[in-house]
């Protein structure tokens, strides 16, 4: 596409407001205007949609104060809270340094990656020490394709971060919806396009969370005769923002636990990005068209599309230095004849990565590994190295064809997990410039220098990715969809942490009444 | 093994109480004897591990009332509560169907499954009218091979539904501890061996989960002029068991949300097997020499292992007949020359499951599909087939041999999911009886009739795995890890089916004091 070159140009897509809120649901579909950004000229208008309908606005408003005059029927439920009669049990101190049970860590709102985590530390049960475990962890970039190659729709293959700005999008929460009460929130600071400062309030939020779950328990049968059973409650510190990137919301969490887990998860709601069509019923649809999605209410289909979510994961294991990626392989191993009624086990096989290349990894259910990152100077009493692992979840990989020219510019999601040596320049795995780029400053470049990566400074890289064929329950907007991941201790406590955290009792729960009747 | 053939026989492993209750951390290492059941009469004794130490009983020791003597720092949380001043929303009649939001469903106690499902239905929120989505649902079988092919080891491949019954293991659960406040509790009457039956009290909580969660949100960015912030708070219903299966500890929860999503969840808790070691110190060990395991503490290994939790899902989407599978496979795409500037999209091809071959499931990352099950017989409004899809999760395959004899028993973990036309018999995954079988009655050999599974009742089987290298941290008691997967509604219902829940509000939240100031 000549014109769009070396001109700083932008689509605009075209919906309608009238008669909803939710613009998103009445595309006009097919009408794309590029403008130059630099002269505000119109450079061409594209209307590819002239036989395709506006969808009709109704069922498309979700606000409460409209639905309640519909129909849905639902059963309501009584009130339900997380209480906390004495308060939360964290603390934070100049506004940025979280302390909860055995964690510290600094927490800052940033325009681009929305939530930094730095400085993370766990307390040592055995020393009372403060043990380093991540310098900095944050959503490093986003890729959004969409599945559809047609005039209207090839370039939606959205960066959010590096486009948008994830903190830039993050709006204010919603005290007792969006975090429950106690809840601690933060404002954001940051600077306008023409340079103005300004305050983003309630952009962060910081809760614990109890949520009925198990930290560890453990009871005897009757026939050993011991009268056992030690059951602990599971509580945790959340931090939370809620970024709405025009229509969709993404809900990143960070989850500490005090048994040293550090949990990322992402959470995908709001509305569909959808296309309009002739079509009513999929009965009008020939068996050989394909629609590129699903047909979610009259004229409207919602497109098939990805999320990838690629975490940057500064891992400070006991310090910056000295730390090494390690594979732990489970292969199966055939026993020789005779040696076993067993013909086969698995084995672990450990492999220390040397070069990045060695660490450019995608998963295989049926080649799995572990994978630490591990202080290779420091050993454990009974002589196991010390480091955590990532605990993959929520995977799904992209599929575009590598030199497909969104995929180059993404490349950073051509593996899930990545190893690289700390360079201060190696933050956006998109590179430091998206806007049009093309792909030569990603991840995915740097990677393949194959730089050592033993003994060093090295950040770990995590892609969390959605597969979203959108269905009817999308419309008119979307249930909650979540992934997480989990960044876990590995042979880095001597024993299990939380052996000293008390079980519940009667006595410390509170006593509530019903709000209505204070 | 000829001595063990046509009779009774069990493996007795030996442990010391001295010092500890924590036994299962003081392993006789190798001294295994072998019992006839119905002679009582002691065939074989063997003692592999004569040069093997017993281990130390220090720090082994996980009771509260003992640990608090230790050193280990803490610092403690201040009290955190689910709290309902008006109760729960939730009824239960008859003290087997529950009542909840927009669910109906039958829940039952059972020696060998643990907890039964039944009848499970949801509220269509356009007509009121109760809809089936699944008839029964169930854990059918657990397989947990441990990867050690020594003699005393080689055995240790267990089927803990078939073989100790998962919810004769089930214990009576800790109130406040392994449920919340305002948790119903569900006693379960079993039949001991010689007949007499006996009351399991508090074998399986029901309760509601508020955790802090988004239920669904929008907000608009400031350019639209849109002044709209609508987050809807997530509420679920959860109803769990905890199965000690002598030294582990199975959390078994399934979730019900009012999207219409169900979550079965497998928790693992509890104590690790351990194998007696010489090796105080991993810098004793010779390089070549593998442990099967990692050294957790003194002469204490553990033992690799994995863990597959296989499910019944009996699924009747609106009725029992006429429900299909579906695999909706995304493919990789390439556009045609000058199509577009994109060489590539991701497209959902259809395929309906004639015979159960086709619907023999091994997941792929780079080969995803979603997997529905549909009313072949039913459409929306706009015409899409009604249906449920399994969202996998928590997956580890087997690795283990096929010709392995315990991999031959097990043969259910060979694919992770399966589906056969509903068969009264076809109940559990590794065959009616289990203790000795030889695998010629599993799921695989049933799936292997190929028979038809299109238009009829069919039964989707799903199996959760955890691949398990024990790490310090598991010492002497693992604090839980968790897997799960989702039954997720997929144009089951018209539009999202919980647009009119109300948001929180100051007015909803109980007043409360603490417990200590009452």
């Amino acid at each position: 596409m000549e014109i769009e070159e070396k001109r700083r140009v932008i689509k605009v897509q075209c919906y309608t407001l009238k008669d909803t809120i939710n613009f998103y649901m009445r595309p006009i579909e097919g009408l794309t205007v590029l403008l130059d950004l630099d002269t505000q000229q119109v450079i061409e208008i594209i209307d590819e949609g002239k036989n395709i309908p506006i969808p009709n606005a109704a069922n498309t408003d979700y606000r409460f104060s409209r639905i309640k005059k519909n129909t849905q029927k639902i059963n309501l439920l009584k009130p339900i809270s997380i209480e906390q009669p004495n308060g939360p049990s964290f603390t934070i101190e100049n506004n940025h340094l979280v302390k909860w049970a055995n964690w510290e860590f600094h927490l800052k709102p940033d325009p681009r990656a929305g939530v930094i985590i730095s400085r993370a530390m766990v307390q040592d049960p055995d020393t009372g020490k403060m043990r380093n475990v991540m310098y900095k962890g944050f959503t490093s970039e986003l890729f959004v394709p969409y599945m559809d190659p047609s005039d209207a729709w090839y370039f939606k293959t959205y960066m959010d971060a590096g486009e948008y700005g994830f903190g830039l999008q993050a709006m204010p929460l919603d005290p007792l919806n969006d975090c429950p009460r106690n809840a601690y929130y933060m404002d954001g600071v940051f600077v306008a396009a023409d340079g103005t400062p300004y305050v983003r309030s309630n952009m962060i939020c910081v809760f614990e969370r109890y949520a009925g779950d198990i930290g560890w328990r453990h009871a005897e049968c009757p026939i050993t005769g011991l009268p056992i059973r030690e059951v602990r409650p599971k509580v945790t510190l959340v931090v939370r923002m809620a970024a709405s990137v025009a229509n969709y919301d993404y809900i990143v969490d960070w989850e500490f636990q005090n048994d040293g887990l550090i949990r990322p998860k992402v959470g995908l709601s709001g509305i569909l990005m959808v296309k309009g069509s002739p079509y009513v019923n999929m009965n009008q649809v020939n068996q050989n068209e394909y629609l590129y999605g699903t047909l979610l209410s009259e004229n409207i289909i919602g497109v098939i599309h990805d999320h990838y979510v690629t975490f940057h994961l500064d891992m400070d294991i006991d310090g910056p230095s000295n730390n090494s990626f390690v594979k732990v392989n489970l292969q199966k191993e055939m026993t020789s004849f005779g040696e076993s009624p067993r013909r086969s086990y698995l084995k672990a096989v450990r492999n220390v990565a040397k070069t990045e290349k060695d660490a450019q990894i995608k998963l295989k259910l049926y080649d799995p590994s572990e994978f630490h990152v591990i202080n290779s100077n420091k050993k454990s009493r009974v002589g196991n190295p010390v480091g955590y692992k990532v605990v993959p979840g929520g995977t799904a990989a992209s599929l575009l064809d590598h030199d497909d020219p969104p995929q180059k510019r993404a490349a950073f999601t051509n593996n899930q997990i990545w190893v690289t040596p700390y360079n201060e320049s190696e933050q956006w795995a998109a590179g430091l410039f998206v806007y049009q780029s093309q792909g030569d400053d990603t991840l995915a470049v740097w990677s393949d220098r194959d730089r050592a990566i033993e003994n060093k400074d090295i950040v770990l890289w995590y892609t969390l990715g959605f597969h979203h064929i959108p269905c009817q329950e999308d419309f008119p907007i979307m249930p909650t969809v979540s992934s997480s991941f989990e960044i876990k201790p590995v042979n880095f406590f001597e024993s299990n942490p939380i052996l000293n955290i008390p079980p519940n009792s009667p006595k410390d729960l509170p006593i509530c009444k019903a709000a209505a009747s204070a």
